[in-house]
């Protein structure tokens, strides 16, 4: 069929089997094809056709809430729900969202983006509906590796406790984004694996009723039978948990699925329904990748799934940074790293293979994560978190009250920090400078290119004062070229690149190459700007900022971030509490949330590229 | 013994069980009587008088790192290594610390507060241990209650997959703060109750036995066998996640302690040992405590257990807000009260037994209460989340990411904001202005007295339009006569209450009281000062502010809160933004971190108490 004129889910109530594979196939194809030029999440999405068909055909969308958890694997949920059409704008700017989005449709009942809220939202949801009196199906959608986030499990804990009706669904693909990691993972594969454990139950039950009644053995087997519970179901965790486990089921086999729905909805508490599926499932490329390539990628050639990259001018800042630890951690075995789930995002594969001992992959857990470099820290070593922007979020309190307040070395590598592009809203790199520089202890700096970046891991691991932050963009660096010499760079001193008298300009990270830009443009109009690098955001260079000061020049702050909290908020905050009479102009992100999109293009939208930039500081000089 | 002469848990090597049981009672006598003058956490250390020496006696501390989940029943610990004499100033302005602090001893090897910390830090000691190529026992105690923190589960999951050679010690008392709940408490008491477990394996190798072999049926039985395992071990839920289970064992018994404890040594992977200690044991009043008021109180009396309280003002704040909360919940279903384990200290007890289905106590789980409210509210519900400023630090992620970003109306009661005294440190709540203010949907308030805090849970109520903040402090409300009448106090407007041509004082909660004193004594100075609550720290009463910016009046802002990224520094950006040159004084916590004792006491060393706000005027102005 024609998958561009789905409207909604309603059609597929009345399909046999093999329409719903023909389906599949067809939706299958649509999405290798779409996704070939927008990118995408294509291969969690390619695991789990099957199971949303069999969803919204079991199920009553948007009565029903089906919630899905992360949400880039909901590409074949907004397909059902009419929106195919839309594909061609995937995660462009102004285009459909790669993640569920309330305003696109009333089937999107939850919007996500950071992993394992699914179960707390739906345990609200449900406990609403109980309230209200009402009697729709809960359906969150987690994944095995989302599983695993603290959340997560805090919820099961509760759901389980509560009774609360709700059928979740554990999408189990062996993958959350790089190959799982951790003990539960472990444990479902046993599972998966261990096609005897439901014969077993068989076994048990032909022992047992062979022996003689009201004897003393009887007597002792009816008290095993009793227990067999923990023995015959194969999720005695969730059950211990007090959720009811169903599985493992077949993800892409529809009768199977609809038996275990069905199955699910005969029991009156909550349920969890094992669901097994292939990520990649359908696209060669895909469903060989091991290591989370094919996780979220860009275009790619359909008949290879070879990528299509255009020529970046630098190095990825992530391979960059990994590749400079490793230098480190080669001489010197106190050097360790720790991801939270992204040894492939954060390029630490090589760290992971050369340096196994002293490289930690804990899941998705960011929580974990940085207490466990806390106490790496406490020991005398020197560990190193890599962890993107957004995430670090997750971890706010064990940053705050475990390594900033103990005054631990720890250095964070704060990837992807600033606007991160077609991820969009739920993942901008834009909030981490507004808590970090409220913490007492923390340094923080971003490098405004590779050989800064270099700088700063060398500066770092002298450090012997606290905890230290090195921000990096998403994406490649500036392409300069790399010196191999290393220079410590004086804590908490900015670096001047130029020095005119009519404007200050202050900006740091990459953006110091856009007011470079803008200076030179003021220039031809015979302004003339001071260009600084403002390599600390914290601490702040007071020196350079007295002389500033007392210059009385106009300031132009510029930076990829919220405004309330940034580094023109701190220059504002030097200048009353000094009396200083500087005109100021911040520039940054005004207390919005900021959508998918190109970056450039985002950039003219908040007036933060060098054309708006020099409008600006125009208009401030007027 | 003299308790007091203790220097190092050296001594305890060469005791017998029966001198072990003479020091236990001597201690407890002693923290009784030291508490019952200074106050403390004495529930959970009369629990663990055993278990503590027990450690002592096993294990070479600090080289073996014994490290103490939340930390406040270390006290056994403190006096074990030295610090008895110091229990006279136990909590107190420049005394002995409620919790480990690494600056008191070389035994304090962790600092906590906060709970579910100690398993990830044990990982990261670990792993810093078997690189170094060290030999040290690493042994985390932790609480039935923080167990179900999600970076407690994350850390579980992690040390299992990695089998990181430590001994966890589950302290299992039945209660973390108030009873526990949740689906691992559950388990937790099966366990204990259940004394066939142990009984079972017997059983089940007598059946097993008996069968024929070579048969069918032992065929079946001998695959059977195999999986005892997960029915013969009590804890296959920890045996699940690749942790070895110990239990349960009699925390009040030296000799069943010791051989947990070589047990566990001669294992090298991770081990938990399941230890039932009973909370307030050797002591009536807290044995007897089912709730939790026994958990953290003033001085008391020691033959009745009786609090001494002094004469409080006014009312509560907690139960001033729980109680206007509930007033609306009888009224409208939809109004639904959440607390992280917190039911006592929020004071919702009464809303919790009167609309039981209107309440949820979620346990230790701040990430999993904040996501769910948003779930409730998706639903139409109208969620009041009640959570101490410092623990909402925890749900940061769920507060931006679920519930701001997706605009929903979400009330949160932020109990403890502000300095909250004895319990020091890790308690302050002085972060969440910083990183509120920063969501952009965000209302953040706080009233200046009780009636101002029932008019803002009023406005809270008719409010539609995302969630909003009622920050609240710790102890009593000013003691001002009660009005029936609520009002709805427009979004972003500020409340003038003095006007005057010198100076104005810009304060919000509490402190509003202060400055209107500083305003009286400066009156008597011939200083005219304008006296401002702001009410809402976000927004911000920007039609005021620009009358303040034209009429160029100097300004003095006030606030219990970091100055980074507070109040003060809101007024700053708006004045430099908008070019205004008042000159302006911003007074709050300096980035630093502060520690316990008594708050006024702590407001005068920062420069916060009525006279150091005077001369910092007066400074102002010369």
């Amino acid at each position: 069929m024609d998958i561009r004129t789905i409207k909604d889910p309603s059609f597929l109530k009345s399909l046999s089997v093999q329409e719903l594979e023909t389906l599949s196939h067809d939706i299958r194809q649509f999405l290798i094809e779409t996704c070939s030029v927008t990118g995408g999440h294509i291969g969690a999405n390619l695991g789990v056709v099957e199971l949303t068909i069999a969803l919204h055909k079991h199920y009553q969308s948007p009565i029903d809430k089906i919630i899905w958890d992360v949400g880039h694997q909901s590409y074949i949920h907004k397909i059902l729900t009419g929106r195919a059409n839309q594909f061609d704008t995937l995660r462009q700017y102004k285009g459909l969202c790669g993640f569920p989005k309330l305003r696109e449709s009333e089937h999107d009942v939850w919007e996500a983006g950071h992993s394992s809220t699914s179960l707390s939202a739906a345990m609200g949801m449900a406990k609403a509906r109980d309230i209200l009196g009402h009697s729709n199906h809960i359906v969150p959608i987690i994944g095995d590796g989302a599983l695993t986030g603290g959340m997560a499990l805090e919820a099961l804990n509760s759901i389980g406790h509560d009774r609360t009706n709700m059928t979740i669904i554990l999408n189990d693909n062996e993958m959350s984004i790089a190959p799982n990691v951790g003990a539960m993972h472990n444990m479902l594969g046993r599972i998966r694996m261990n096609q005897g454990y439901n014969r077993l139950k068989v076994d048990a039950e032909t022992v047992l009723s062979r022996l003689p009644g009201g004897s003393r053995l009887r007597e002792s087997a009816d008290r095993l039978k009793d227990s067999l519970k923990y023995l015959v179901v194969d999720g005695a965790f969730f059950e211990e948990l007090g959720i009811r486990y169903i599985g493992p089921v077949d993800g892409h086999n529809y009768e199977e699925l609809e038996h275990a729905l069905k199955t699910a909805d005969s029991i009156d508490k909550p349920v969890l329904i094992h669901v097994v599926t292939k990520k990649g499932k359908g696209y060669h490329p895909a469903e060989n990748d091991k290591i989370g390539t094919w996780h979220g990628l860009g275009p790619y050639k359909l008949d290879t799934g070879e990528q299509i990259k255009g020529q970046p001018k630098g190095p990825s800042w992530s391979q960059l940074m990994s590749d400079e630890i490793l230098s480190y951690a080669r001489e010197d075995e106190r050097v360790v790293a720790i991801t939270p789930a992204m040894p492939v995002g954060s390029k630490l594969t090589k760290f992971q293979s050369e340096l196994p001992e002293q490289f930690f992959d804990v899941g998705i857990a960011e929580q974990h994560a940085v207490t466990m470099a806390a106490g790496l820290a406490m020991e005398g070593m020197r560990p190193y978190v890599a962890i993107y922007s957004t995430f670090l979020q997750r971890a706010y309190d064990q940053v705050l009250h475990d390594v900033d307040r103990q005054k631990l070395n720890v250095i964070f590598g704060i990837d992807r920090s600033g606007l991160v592009g077609a991820d969009g809203e739920t993942h901008q790199g834009v909030f981490d400078i507004g808590f970090l520089t409220q913490f007492p202890n923390m340094v923080v700096m971003m490098p405004k290119d590779e050989n800064e970046a270099k700088d700063m891991v060398y500066t770092a691991m002298e450090y012997q004062d606290g905890p230290i932050a090195i921000r990096y963009p998403r994406g490649n660096g500036l392409g300069v070229e790399i010196q191999d010499e290393r220079n410590a760079l004086p804590i908490g001193r900015w670096e001047k690149l130029s020095n005119g008298t009519d404007v200050a300009l202050i900006a740091y990270g990459p953006t110091v190459e856009t007011i470079k830009q803008v200076a030179a443009s003021l220039e031809a109009n015979n302004i003339n700007a001071t260009v600084i690098n403002a390599r600390y955001i914290k601490p702040m260079d007071t020196e350079m900022l007295h002389e500033l000061g007392n210059a009385n020049i106009p300031i132009v702050t510029v930076e990829e971030n919220m405004l309330n909290g940034g580094l023109g908020s701190q220059v504002s905050n030097f200048l009353t509490d000094h009396a200083y009479r500087n005109k100021l102009k911040r520039l940054g992100i005004d207390d919005i949330y900021i959508e998918h999109g190109d970056v450039d293009r985002i950039l003219q939208d908040i007036g933060l590229d060098a054309t708006s930039i020099e409008q600006s500081v125009k208009t401030l000089l007027k």
